[in-house]
């Protein structure tokens, strides 16, 4: 095998090592030499693939970032061909929740990644505009059920937008068992119900009201 | 002076060099020698206020939820006798996100805490029951609006109750700067009008529609 794809590959394996380091014992106490032993390498092995731990962390922010998108790709294919929006942004909103060990771990990561951010510039702005494409994606679908008759015209795409990527406050809710997944699943349903079919009954349509 | 006030200000103070810490720096790197140099006394000075740093962080965390909740009670002191329960629950909202210097401070003790708790059942149960009790109030005021026919009678108050808290969300978005502050006020009263008015038009009103 080329050198080029080992290397690659065990740049992926130390970024699954942090977060698993992650997950298991916080980001607290993170350092190289704890990633290093998780991957069952040594330090210097680690320092080889990344020169430092800034370097480290937003490649794992990064592939962590990745494996959302596509999970989310993945979700939207089983939906079948031209998925109706209500659709694909619940899909959108459930991958982005730590529902499931794979993004639980995507979850802690990006969490972990944003407390980083707060003392750091170059990592907000790293973090901020992978948010930034992620709120786009969402308000293309927003703008395109408005346009399609599926929200009600009045409704606008940016505070629908903002709303719907609030909702990802959901995470720290579940990851302290102050809600439980089913309410979760549950109270995202009532919010695209009310945004798609317009009332507060909760009944699901694509009609719009007014 | 009584010994015992002297004693409880020291804690205090030294919580609040934690929080500066964690504000300017971040959780990642939090050790007791920083918070102590922050605090302007010796690590050994810290060490007879708070045995271990799991010490300090569950008083310092246990304060931002105390400073939290003493803002919320201040906003609705402000807000005149029998506030309508739209302004309690906009109120509590907003004195939860990082839109000003004081709930930054706190908003951002919260989330490392949250972190930390991800990896200790100990931390993850007093981080969790302080969110639980937040909810509580929050449901009760729900419940309130749904009996005095604020809030449509079929909303569920455990539903409803559970998106709102998850609305704090916007903390992630406002501090990384992919949502500004006056974009997430827009949100949470396009939120409260819908479910305070029960329609799509972003109307105001407190009649309940069916």
């Amino acid at each position: 095998m080329p050198k080029q794809v080992d290397h690659g590959k065990r740049r992926e394996s130390i970024a699954r090592a942090l977060w698993r380091v992650v997950e298991q014992r916080g980001a607290t106490h993170l350092s190289l030499r704890e990633v290093a032993q998780e991957a069952g390498i040594s330090l210097g092995q680690l320092q080889h693939y990344f020169g430092s731990r800034a370097e480290l962390l937003a490649f794992a922010a990064d592939l962590a970032g990745e494996q959302s998108a596509l999970r989310v790709r993945q979700a939207l294919s089983a939906l079948g061909e031209a998925p109706h929006p209500r659709q694909v942004l619940r899909a959108m909103l459930v991958e982005l929740l730590p529902l499931h060990a794979d993004s639980r771990a995507t979850s802690r990561m990006s969490a972990a990644y944003v407390l980083e951010a707060l003392h750091d510039e170059e990592v907000r702005v790293r973090a901020g505009s992978g948010l930034i494409q992620g709120r786009a994606l969402v308000e293309q679908v927003v703008r395109q059920a408005i346009t399609g008759g599926l929200i009600a015209p009045e409704c606008d795409p940016v505070v629908e937008t903002d709303l719907l990527l609030a909702l990802t406050g959901f995470a720290t809710l579940l990851e302290l068992g102050v809600v439980e997944p089913a309410a979760a699943l549950a109270a995202i349903d009532r919010h695209l119900d009310r945004l798609f079919g317009g009332g507060t009954t909760g009944r699901r349509g694509d009609g719009v009201t007014g």
